[in-house]
Protein backbone atom coordinates (compact mmCIF):
# COMPACT_ATOMS: atom_id res chain seq x y z
CA UNK A 1 0.00 0.00 0.00
CA UNK A 2 3.28 2.26 -0.77
CA UNK A 3 0.63 4.20 -3.02
CA UNK A 4 -0.75 6.22 -0.24
CA UNK A 5 2.68 7.57 0.63
CA UNK A 6 2.15 11.09 -1.14
CA UNK A 7 -1.32 11.44 -1.24
CA UNK A 8 -0.52 14.79 0.44
CA UNK A 9 0.08 16.41 -3.03
CA UNK A 10 -3.27 16.13 -3.54
CA UNK A 11 -4.04 17.29 -0.28
CA UNK A 12 -7.47 15.56 0.93
CA UNK A 13 -9.59 17.53 2.86
CA UNK A 14 -8.74 17.26 6.63
CA UNK A 15 -5.60 15.97 6.71
CA UNK A 16 -2.76 17.83 8.55
CA UNK A 17 0.72 17.36 9.94
CA UNK A 18 4.29 16.09 8.11
CA UNK A 19 2.91 15.08 4.59
CA UNK A 20 5.56 12.53 4.19
CA UNK A 21 5.47 10.74 7.88
CA UNK A 22 5.57 6.99 7.54
CA UNK A 23 2.88 6.96 10.00
CA UNK A 24 0.32 8.52 7.73
CA UNK A 25 1.09 5.75 5.40
CA UNK A 26 0.25 3.44 8.03
CA UNK A 27 -3.08 4.81 9.53
CA UNK A 28 -4.16 4.70 5.53
CA UNK A 29 -3.07 0.90 5.36
CA UNK A 30 -4.77 0.18 8.14
CA UNK A 31 -7.82 2.21 7.24
CA UNK A 32 -7.82 0.48 3.81
CA UNK A 33 -7.73 -2.85 5.56
CA UNK A 34 -10.46 -2.28 7.93
CA UNK A 35 -12.69 -0.25 5.41
CA UNK A 36 -12.37 -3.27 3.34
CA UNK A 37 -13.13 -6.14 5.89
CA UNK A 38 -15.34 -4.30 7.89
CA UNK A 39 -17.39 -1.36 6.12
CA UNK A 40 -16.48 2.40 6.88
CA UNK A 41 -19.60 2.83 8.87
CA UNK A 42 -18.36 0.04 11.40
CA UNK A 43 -14.57 1.08 11.76
CA UNK A 44 -13.66 3.65 14.18
CA UNK A 45 -10.57 5.88 14.56
CA UNK A 46 -10.07 4.02 17.74
CA UNK A 47 -9.88 0.59 15.92
CA UNK A 48 -7.38 2.35 13.39
CA UNK A 49 -5.29 3.06 16.20
CA UNK A 50 -5.37 -0.12 18.17
CA UNK A 51 -4.11 -1.84 14.37
CA UNK A 52 -1.11 0.17 14.24
CA UNK A 53 -0.07 0.52 18.03
CA UNK A 54 -1.27 4.05 18.77
CA UNK A 55 -3.70 6.02 20.05
CA UNK A 56 -7.06 7.82 18.59
CA UNK A 57 -5.51 11.48 19.71
CA UNK A 58 -2.40 10.17 17.85
CA UNK A 59 -4.49 9.65 14.84
CA UNK A 60 -6.19 12.85 14.94
CA UNK A 61 -2.73 14.96 14.60
CA UNK A 62 -2.48 13.33 10.68
CA UNK A 63 -6.64 13.45 10.19
CA UNK A 64 -9.14 15.76 11.57
CA UNK A 65 -11.70 13.22 11.93
CA UNK A 66 -12.57 9.37 10.38
CA UNK A 67 -14.55 10.89 7.11
CA UNK A 68 -10.85 12.69 6.65
CA UNK A 69 -9.08 9.22 6.68
CA UNK A 70 -12.13 8.09 4.17
CA UNK A 71 -12.13 10.74 2.08
CA UNK A 72 -7.72 9.43 1.45
CA UNK A 73 -9.44 5.79 0.98
CA UNK A 74 -12.18 7.23 -1.49
CA UNK A 75 -9.68 9.56 -3.55
CA UNK A 76 -6.99 7.17 -4.02
CA UNK A 77 -9.56 4.60 -5.71
CA UNK A 78 -11.28 7.30 -7.50
CA UNK A 79 -7.54 8.91 -8.65
CA UNK A 80 -6.61 5.68 -10.03
CA UNK A 81 -9.99 5.21 -12.03
CA UNK A 82 -9.22 8.79 -13.39
CA UNK A 83 -5.80 8.13 -14.45
CA UNK A 84 -7.32 5.40 -16.64
CA UNK A 85 -9.83 7.40 -18.42
CA UNK A 86 -7.66 9.84 -19.28
CA UNK A 87 -4.98 7.39 -20.53
CA UNK A 88 -7.60 6.35 -23.09
CA UNK A 89 -8.78 9.94 -24.01
CA UNK A 90 -5.64 11.06 -24.51
CA UNK A 91 -4.62 7.96 -26.59
CA UNK A 92 -4.37 7.48 -30.73
CA UNK A 93 -7.79 6.23 -31.96
CA UNK A 94 -10.54 8.65 -33.40
CA UNK A 95 -12.31 10.43 -30.92
CA UNK A 96 -15.36 8.45 -31.79
CA UNK A 97 -13.61 5.30 -30.33
CA UNK A 98 -12.03 6.73 -27.91
CA UNK A 99 -15.67 7.95 -26.59
CA UNK A 100 -16.76 4.44 -26.97
CA UNK A 101 -14.06 3.07 -24.94
CA UNK A 102 -13.82 5.92 -22.11
CA UNK A 103 -18.00 5.23 -21.53
CA UNK A 104 -17.52 0.96 -21.64
CA UNK A 105 -14.34 1.79 -19.31
CA UNK A 106 -16.44 3.86 -16.98
CA UNK A 107 -18.88 0.66 -16.72
CA UNK A 108 -16.27 -1.57 -16.08
CA UNK A 109 -14.48 0.34 -13.50
CA UNK A 110 -18.16 0.81 -11.75
CA UNK A 111 -18.31 -2.80 -11.99
CA UNK A 112 -14.94 -3.34 -10.66
CA UNK A 113 -14.50 -1.28 -7.94
CA UNK A 114 -18.55 -1.56 -6.41
CA UNK A 115 -19.76 -4.91 -6.92
CA UNK A 116 -16.72 -7.10 -6.88
CA UNK A 117 -16.08 -5.33 -3.55
CA UNK A 118 -18.95 -4.46 -1.68
CA UNK A 119 -17.46 -2.85 1.47
CA UNK A 120 -15.34 -0.51 -0.76
CA UNK A 121 -18.66 0.36 -2.70
CA UNK A 122 -20.20 1.17 0.91
CA UNK A 123 -17.55 3.96 1.50
CA UNK A 124 -17.95 5.61 -1.93
CA UNK A 125 -22.08 5.77 -1.72
CA UNK A 126 -21.03 7.16 1.89
CA UNK A 127 -18.44 9.75 -0.41
CA UNK A 128 -21.50 10.55 -2.78
CA UNK A 129 -24.26 11.02 -1.07
CA UNK A 130 -22.16 13.24 1.42
CA UNK A 131 -20.50 15.24 -1.84
CA UNK A 132 -16.92 14.50 -0.30
CA UNK A 133 -14.33 16.48 -2.02
CA UNK A 134 -12.75 12.91 -3.57
CA UNK A 135 -16.00 12.45 -5.43
CA UNK A 136 -16.43 15.83 -6.86
CA UNK A 137 -13.16 15.58 -7.96
CA UNK A 138 -13.69 12.73 -9.36
CA UNK A 139 -17.11 13.87 -11.01
CA UNK A 140 -14.76 16.65 -12.76
CA UNK A 141 -11.66 14.42 -13.73
CA UNK A 142 -14.13 12.22 -15.83
CA UNK A 143 -15.69 15.46 -16.95
CA UNK A 144 -12.45 16.71 -18.06
CA UNK A 145 -11.47 13.44 -20.09
CA UNK A 146 -14.70 13.14 -21.76
CA UNK A 147 -13.70 16.78 -22.64
CA UNK A 148 -10.96 16.27 -24.05
CA UNK A 149 -12.43 13.69 -26.76
CA UNK A 150 -15.40 15.77 -27.70
CA UNK A 151 -12.77 18.81 -28.38
CA UNK A 152 -10.45 16.74 -30.50
CA UNK A 153 -13.66 15.36 -32.35
CA UNK A 154 -14.76 18.48 -32.99
CA UNK A 155 -11.32 19.52 -34.61
CA UNK A 156 -11.52 16.20 -36.61
CA UNK A 157 -14.49 16.98 -37.91
CA UNK A 158 -16.28 13.57 -36.42
CA UNK A 159 -18.33 16.26 -33.70
CA UNK A 160 -20.66 18.79 -34.32
CA UNK A 161 -19.76 22.22 -33.17
CA UNK A 162 -22.69 24.29 -32.11
CA UNK A 163 -23.68 23.10 -28.85
CA UNK A 164 -21.48 24.07 -25.52
CA UNK A 165 -18.72 21.64 -24.77
CA UNK A 166 -19.68 21.66 -21.50
CA UNK A 167 -23.13 21.55 -21.47
CA UNK A 168 -22.48 18.34 -23.94
CA UNK A 169 -19.79 16.60 -21.23
CA UNK A 170 -21.80 16.98 -18.01
CA UNK A 171 -24.60 15.17 -20.52
CA UNK A 172 -22.94 12.55 -21.19
CA UNK A 173 -21.81 12.27 -17.64
CA UNK A 174 -25.56 11.86 -16.59
CA UNK A 175 -26.80 9.91 -19.12
CA UNK A 176 -23.66 7.54 -18.19
CA UNK A 177 -25.62 7.02 -14.74
CA UNK A 178 -27.60 3.98 -15.71
CA UNK A 179 -24.65 1.81 -16.73
CA UNK A 180 -22.09 3.37 -14.18
CA UNK A 181 -23.53 4.91 -11.29
CA UNK A 182 -22.82 2.70 -8.19
CA UNK A 183 -26.34 2.98 -6.66
CA UNK A 184 -27.80 2.09 -9.78
CA UNK A 185 -25.28 -1.20 -10.25
CA UNK A 186 -26.72 -3.07 -6.83
CA UNK A 187 -29.80 -4.66 -8.54
CA UNK A 188 -29.12 -4.71 -12.29
CA UNK A 189 -27.71 -7.91 -13.83
CA UNK A 190 -24.72 -7.51 -16.32
CA UNK A 191 -26.24 -7.94 -19.60
CA UNK A 192 -28.74 -5.46 -18.88
CA UNK A 193 -25.99 -2.95 -18.06
CA UNK A 194 -24.30 -3.95 -21.27
CA UNK A 195 -27.85 -3.19 -23.48
CA UNK A 196 -27.70 0.12 -21.74
CA UNK A 197 -23.97 1.09 -22.32
CA UNK A 198 -24.70 0.20 -26.00
CA UNK A 199 -27.95 1.80 -26.88
CA UNK A 200 -27.05 4.84 -25.03
CA UNK A 201 -23.46 5.03 -26.46
CA UNK A 202 -25.40 5.11 -30.13
CA UNK A 203 -27.72 7.94 -28.30
CA UNK A 204 -24.66 9.93 -27.19
CA UNK A 205 -23.17 9.56 -30.69
CA UNK A 206 -25.94 10.22 -32.48
CA UNK A 207 -26.27 13.48 -30.53
CA UNK A 208 -22.93 14.47 -31.43
CA UNK A 209 -23.23 13.33 -35.28
CA UNK A 210 -22.36 16.93 -38.03
CA UNK B 1 -59.70 3.80 -2.33
CA UNK B 2 -62.64 2.76 -4.55
CA UNK B 3 -60.38 2.93 -7.67
CA UNK B 4 -59.31 -0.53 -6.18
CA UNK B 5 -62.36 -2.63 -7.42
CA UNK B 6 -61.90 -3.95 -10.77
CA UNK B 7 -58.39 -4.06 -10.74
CA UNK B 8 -58.70 -7.68 -11.84
CA UNK B 9 -59.33 -6.35 -15.41
CA UNK B 10 -55.53 -5.75 -16.10
CA UNK B 11 -55.07 -9.09 -13.80
CA UNK B 12 -52.14 -8.82 -11.67
CA UNK B 13 -50.11 -11.65 -10.89
CA UNK B 14 -51.31 -13.72 -7.72
CA UNK B 15 -54.48 -12.67 -7.60
CA UNK B 16 -57.18 -15.14 -7.50
CA UNK B 17 -60.62 -15.25 -6.16
CA UNK B 18 -63.72 -13.58 -7.37
CA UNK B 19 -61.81 -10.52 -9.23
CA UNK B 20 -65.42 -7.54 -7.98
CA UNK B 21 -65.73 -8.89 -4.20
CA UNK B 22 -65.87 -6.36 -2.32
CA UNK B 23 -63.31 -8.47 0.07
CA UNK B 24 -60.77 -7.82 -2.52
CA UNK B 25 -60.86 -3.72 -2.32
CA UNK B 26 -60.72 -3.82 1.13
CA UNK B 27 -58.06 -5.94 1.49
CA UNK B 28 -56.13 -3.50 -0.81
CA UNK B 29 -57.30 -0.78 1.00
CA UNK B 30 -56.33 -1.75 4.29
CA UNK B 31 -52.57 -3.13 2.64
CA UNK B 32 -52.33 0.76 0.88
CA UNK B 33 -53.02 2.31 4.39
CA UNK B 34 -50.52 -0.18 6.22
CA UNK B 35 -47.92 0.22 3.66
CA UNK B 36 -47.89 3.63 3.81
CA UNK B 37 -47.72 4.02 7.11
CA UNK B 38 -45.34 1.00 7.99
CA UNK B 39 -43.36 0.34 5.03
CA UNK B 40 -44.43 -2.82 2.63
CA UNK B 41 -41.23 -5.33 4.66
CA UNK B 42 -42.85 -4.34 8.21
CA UNK B 43 -46.48 -5.17 7.66
CA UNK B 44 -47.97 -8.78 8.04
CA UNK B 45 -50.51 -10.44 5.79
CA UNK B 46 -51.85 -11.20 9.61
CA UNK B 47 -52.17 -7.75 10.78
CA UNK B 48 -54.06 -6.45 7.69
CA UNK B 49 -56.64 -9.22 8.46
CA UNK B 50 -56.73 -7.84 11.93
CA UNK B 51 -57.42 -4.38 10.37
CA UNK B 52 -60.39 -5.61 8.22
CA UNK B 53 -61.75 -8.33 11.07
CA UNK B 54 -60.80 -11.37 8.70
CA UNK B 55 -58.27 -14.36 9.28
CA UNK B 56 -54.96 -14.70 7.08
CA UNK B 57 -56.24 -17.44 5.45
CA UNK B 58 -59.35 -15.79 4.26
CA UNK B 59 -56.76 -13.04 2.71
CA UNK B 60 -55.11 -15.65 1.02
CA UNK B 61 -57.92 -16.89 -1.00
CA UNK B 62 -57.75 -13.59 -2.49
CA UNK B 63 -54.05 -13.19 -2.71
CA UNK B 64 -51.36 -16.13 -3.08
CA UNK B 65 -48.60 -13.96 -1.06
CA UNK B 66 -48.12 -10.36 0.71
CA UNK B 67 -45.91 -9.73 -2.38
CA UNK B 68 -49.35 -9.93 -4.92
CA UNK B 69 -50.56 -7.66 -2.95
CA UNK B 70 -47.35 -5.78 -2.89
CA UNK B 71 -48.06 -5.89 -6.88
CA UNK B 72 -51.55 -4.76 -6.96
CA UNK B 73 -50.65 -1.96 -4.62
CA UNK B 74 -47.43 -0.97 -7.10
CA UNK B 75 -49.60 -1.81 -10.04
CA UNK B 76 -51.88 0.55 -9.06
CA UNK B 77 -49.63 3.71 -8.21
CA UNK B 78 -47.54 3.42 -11.33
CA UNK B 79 -50.90 2.95 -13.70
CA UNK B 80 -51.78 6.66 -12.65
CA UNK B 81 -48.37 7.86 -13.43
CA UNK B 82 -48.48 5.79 -17.09
CA UNK B 83 -51.97 7.29 -17.43
CA UNK B 84 -50.38 10.78 -17.63
CA UNK B 85 -47.58 10.43 -19.77
CA UNK B 86 -49.57 8.24 -22.69
CA UNK B 87 -51.95 11.86 -22.27
CA UNK B 88 -48.77 13.60 -23.03
CA UNK B 89 -47.80 11.56 -25.61
CA UNK B 90 -51.40 11.83 -27.23
CA UNK B 91 -51.54 15.26 -27.50
CA UNK B 92 -51.72 17.87 -30.10
CA UNK B 93 -48.08 19.75 -28.95
CA UNK B 94 -45.58 19.09 -31.81
CA UNK B 95 -43.37 16.22 -30.86
CA UNK B 96 -40.52 17.91 -29.86
CA UNK B 97 -42.36 19.59 -27.42
CA UNK B 98 -44.37 16.55 -26.22
CA UNK B 99 -41.11 14.70 -25.93
CA UNK B 100 -39.57 17.37 -23.23
CA UNK B 101 -42.86 17.49 -21.27
CA UNK B 102 -42.92 13.56 -21.27
CA UNK B 103 -39.71 13.36 -19.87
CA UNK B 104 -39.92 16.54 -16.84
CA UNK B 105 -43.16 14.60 -16.09
CA UNK B 106 -41.48 11.27 -15.55
CA UNK B 107 -39.18 13.74 -13.35
CA UNK B 108 -41.78 15.03 -11.39
CA UNK B 109 -43.69 12.09 -10.98
CA UNK B 110 -40.85 10.60 -9.56
CA UNK B 111 -40.24 13.39 -6.96
CA UNK B 112 -43.78 13.01 -5.89
CA UNK B 113 -44.14 9.67 -5.94
CA UNK B 114 -41.06 8.45 -4.45
CA UNK B 115 -39.72 11.49 -1.94
CA UNK B 116 -42.65 12.89 -1.07
CA UNK B 117 -44.06 9.72 0.13
CA UNK B 118 -40.51 7.40 1.40
CA UNK B 119 -42.90 4.51 2.11
CA UNK B 120 -44.56 3.96 -1.33
CA UNK B 121 -40.79 4.44 -2.60
CA UNK B 122 -40.01 2.10 -0.16
CA UNK B 123 -42.61 -0.65 -1.96
CA UNK B 124 -41.29 0.72 -5.30
CA UNK B 125 -37.81 -0.11 -4.77
CA UNK B 126 -38.33 -3.50 -3.73
CA UNK B 127 -40.77 -3.73 -6.46
CA UNK B 128 -37.84 -2.90 -8.85
CA UNK B 129 -34.82 -4.28 -7.30
CA UNK B 130 -37.01 -7.92 -7.63
CA UNK B 131 -38.64 -7.30 -10.95
CA UNK B 132 -42.30 -7.50 -10.18
CA UNK B 133 -44.73 -7.62 -12.79
CA UNK B 134 -46.03 -4.25 -12.18
CA UNK B 135 -42.79 -2.35 -13.04
CA UNK B 136 -42.19 -4.23 -16.01
CA UNK B 137 -45.32 -3.15 -17.18
CA UNK B 138 -44.43 0.49 -16.32
CA UNK B 139 -41.33 0.30 -18.21
CA UNK B 140 -43.04 -0.88 -21.20
CA UNK B 141 -45.82 1.90 -20.49
CA UNK B 142 -43.31 4.30 -20.40
CA UNK B 143 -41.33 3.58 -23.39
CA UNK B 144 -44.98 3.79 -25.46
CA UNK B 145 -45.64 6.76 -24.29
CA UNK B 146 -42.24 7.79 -26.03
CA UNK B 147 -42.59 5.41 -28.51
CA UNK B 148 -45.48 7.43 -29.83
CA UNK B 149 -44.27 10.94 -29.99
CA UNK B 150 -40.95 9.53 -31.82
CA UNK B 151 -43.20 8.01 -34.28
CA UNK B 152 -45.34 11.29 -34.83
CA UNK B 153 -42.02 13.16 -34.74
CA UNK B 154 -40.88 11.36 -37.99
CA UNK B 155 -44.16 11.60 -39.65
CA UNK B 156 -44.25 15.35 -39.20
CA UNK B 157 -40.32 15.65 -40.24
CA UNK B 158 -38.93 16.75 -36.67
CA UNK B 159 -37.05 13.33 -35.93
CA UNK B 160 -34.82 11.52 -38.02
CA UNK B 161 -35.75 8.11 -39.18
CA UNK B 162 -32.72 6.30 -39.71
CA UNK B 163 -32.27 4.67 -36.42
CA UNK B 164 -34.15 1.77 -35.05
CA UNK B 165 -37.30 3.02 -33.33
CA UNK B 166 -37.11 0.58 -30.65
CA UNK B 167 -33.76 1.24 -29.55
CA UNK B 168 -34.24 4.85 -29.83
CA UNK B 169 -36.93 4.32 -27.12
CA UNK B 170 -34.80 2.35 -24.99
CA UNK B 171 -32.18 4.66 -24.98
CA UNK B 172 -34.23 7.83 -23.74
CA UNK B 173 -35.57 5.50 -20.78
CA UNK B 174 -32.16 4.63 -20.01
CA UNK B 175 -30.55 8.09 -20.42
CA UNK B 176 -33.58 9.42 -18.01
CA UNK B 177 -32.45 7.64 -15.07
CA UNK B 178 -30.12 10.06 -13.79
CA UNK B 179 -33.39 12.50 -12.99
CA UNK B 180 -36.35 9.84 -12.81
CA UNK B 181 -34.87 6.40 -10.97
CA UNK B 182 -36.29 6.18 -7.41
CA UNK B 183 -32.73 4.91 -6.34
CA UNK B 184 -31.19 8.29 -7.52
CA UNK B 185 -33.60 10.56 -6.78
CA UNK B 186 -32.88 9.50 -2.78
CA UNK B 187 -29.80 11.87 -2.52
CA UNK B 188 -29.84 14.29 -5.13
CA UNK B 189 -31.02 17.94 -4.83
CA UNK B 190 -34.03 19.16 -6.31
CA UNK B 191 -31.48 21.22 -8.67
CA UNK B 192 -29.11 19.08 -9.71
CA UNK B 193 -32.39 16.94 -10.62
CA UNK B 194 -33.43 19.66 -12.78
CA UNK B 195 -30.21 20.60 -14.29
CA UNK B 196 -29.74 16.75 -15.52
CA UNK B 197 -33.07 16.81 -17.26
CA UNK B 198 -32.45 20.01 -18.83
CA UNK B 199 -29.31 19.09 -20.12
CA UNK B 200 -30.08 15.41 -21.43
CA UNK B 201 -33.49 16.05 -23.05
CA UNK B 202 -31.23 18.48 -25.05
CA UNK B 203 -29.07 15.37 -25.62
CA UNK B 204 -31.60 13.12 -26.25
CA UNK B 205 -33.43 15.83 -29.00
CA UNK B 206 -30.08 16.45 -30.80
CA UNK B 207 -29.40 12.77 -31.20
CA UNK B 208 -32.95 13.16 -33.18
CA UNK B 209 -32.15 15.49 -34.96
CA UNK B 210 -32.73 15.22 -39.06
Amino acid sequence: MAEFIGTADSAPTGQRGPADHERRAQILKAADEHFRHYGYSKTSVAALGRAIGVSAAYIYRFFDSKQAIGEAIVAHVLSEMDAGLLEIAEGPERATARLRRLLATMMQCSCDRFLKDRKVHEIVTVAMENNWCATVDHQAAVENAIRRVIVDGRKSGEFEKKSPVDEICSAIVAASMCFSHPRLLESEPAEELDRRLNIVTSLVLRSLAV
